[in-house]
């Protein structure tokens, strides 16, 4: 499965207020067949209507119980039940979770018509899943709230197909096997020999990797196997600059703390997410990140699609 | 105050599930300084913004606890306490009003910053406002459902200027004593003669009137002298004709029964609303409805402002 899509619809951009171009957050991720979403702001279903990627949520991880990170799951559910959805619903989030869940049953008279589980995760913990793994990390944004990575597993590596005949190997079913992992056994000069997949395979590749921080203040003392190369790397980024207070008052970062967490990290990509309903723009964000991390850099709208390839490919 | 202006915005426009043009149900009627919302489905907040209304909302009238009526409350309070409001906000509803208001403060952390008083209404009842009452009317959806007549009071008759100069009252400050009700006294012949508000006031004038019924089957049995002569009546409109089975079964109306009460309820202007998601033009709803009233016929898209005169002006 080395070869699925991985693309990240950045549903909604906004912070904590909407505007009329910034839906509150949602981080849609589908890998495959699979989509989880990142935060569910108010207005999400609408926006995953407009990005056309369909209802089939497998799952969705919530960083922390500010409403304008979670307010669309109850929309979203009834849209789902009404559908007639009855595949089960898992629901990730910091403590909090469970109660969050009964008051949206509540909340929707019950009327609820698939089976909504909560799971309740903290600090390290992770949630597997078929050829990845989503892993939370604390963050510090002055309430219990988590980031996440998504880490895809290795990938085995480059199979030689001119060493794998020079050991003797015939093209056919025996490279399959070996590219499987298998040892396979050869008639080579007259006699059997085992070839086994480290004698034709080159060292694994790593999986791609997706890292959003959630609402916090500036990263740094992460675990670094975890967190660092990501292919693109989600960071709170609510103010530029010239509100570096608030964002220090409020708990978020700035787009130059995002900057250097990014560089910190080592990530490829960095995108300044959670926009404060302040700026029209992004051009100011987009600088002041300039000057603390080189590599790509963008500050999503609503919609944006990012579509991550294979570093090797 | 019968000269204030009366603008009816659609907000949201959307059947029970939103589409990436309509808007989940949210009527907001603005008249002079006050701003009422009739319903406030998801993404009522980011409508207001594109609406330019502003976020003075005065009070909130759910008709019923079907989710795609209310969630959007949440998210609007939840900005309206982010950006400051300490203004007590009042929100009404059939039965379950309270335990909404409850649980929205459960799920909001109960970090709300300003007061939320709930207020339970049933057939009937009135919500008295300077300049005009809201009452409310039950209608018949399988739940318990209401709808609403905003309703202004009766405005003065018009002064006749020329009758009352003839009956020797001088141009000047005895003229408004007599449009504002009072008697006054004037010597006429040497002799001094009362002269009364009737004497030179025309008859009272209705003042303007909206109904807007909420999802229900078609109203038929409803209060004449309530409903009747609305300036605009709102009324469910779900289905067009070829989907007449659906609207029953799902105590919904179609836009020829919406037709048939504008006629019956002699409307003004009859407005065809909560239009399914599965319709993307409004043709045959306008044209079923035509068949059966002969006033003027909209069905609004999310953001159309009707603007609502005075008739006899």
């Amino acid at each position: 499965m080395s070869g699925e899509t991985l693309h990240v619809h950045f549903l909604g951009t906004a912070g904590a207020i909407p505007t009329t171009m910034r839906t509150l957050s949602c981080i849609m991720v589908r890998r495959g067949a699979d989509t989880l979403l990142f935060d569910c702001g108010e207005g999400a279903q609408q926006q995953m209507m407009r990005a056309r990627t369909g209802f089939t949520v497998d799952a969705i991880f919530i960083t922390h119980w500010h409403a304008d990170h979670f307010l669309g799951v109850i929309g979203l559910v009834q849209t789902l039940s009404f559908i007639g959805r009855d595949l089960p619903l898992r629901i990730f989030g910091p403590a909090g979770v469970e109660e969050f869940v009964s008051e949206m049953k509540r909340i929707c008279r019950n009327n609820i018509r698939f089976p909504i589980r909560s799971g309740r995760i903290s600090d390290g913990d992770q949630v597997r899943f078929d050829g990845y793994t989503v892993t939370a990390f604390a963050v510090d944004h002055g309430t219990p709230a988590l980031g996440y990575v998504l880490c895809e597993d290795d990938r085995p590596g480059r199979f030689n197909r001119e060493t794998a005949i020079a050991l003797g190997v015939p093209p056919g079913p025996l490279f399959g096997r070996l590219q499987r992992g298998e040892e396979v056994t050869v008639q080579k000069n007259g006699s059997p020999t085992v070839i086994r997949p480290d004698d034709v395979m080159g060292a694994r590749r790593p999986g791609r990797k997706v890292v959003y921080t959630g609402d916090t203040r500036p990263v740094g003392s992460l675990p670094p196997e975890l967190v660092s190369d990501a292919d693109l790397f989600v960071h709170d980024a609510t103010f530029d600059e010239s509100e570096r207070q608030k964002a220090t008052e409020f708990a978020h970062s700035t787009a130059r703390d995002a900057g250097i967490s990014a560089t910190r990290y080592k990530a490829r990509k960095l995108a300044l997410f959670h926009i404060s309903s302040r700026y029209t723009k992004t051009d100011a964000h987009l600088s002041d990140a300039r000057q603390c991390f080189s590599g790509e850099i963008i500050a999503p709208d609503d919609l944006t699609l990012v579509e991550i390839g294979f570093r090797d490919e």
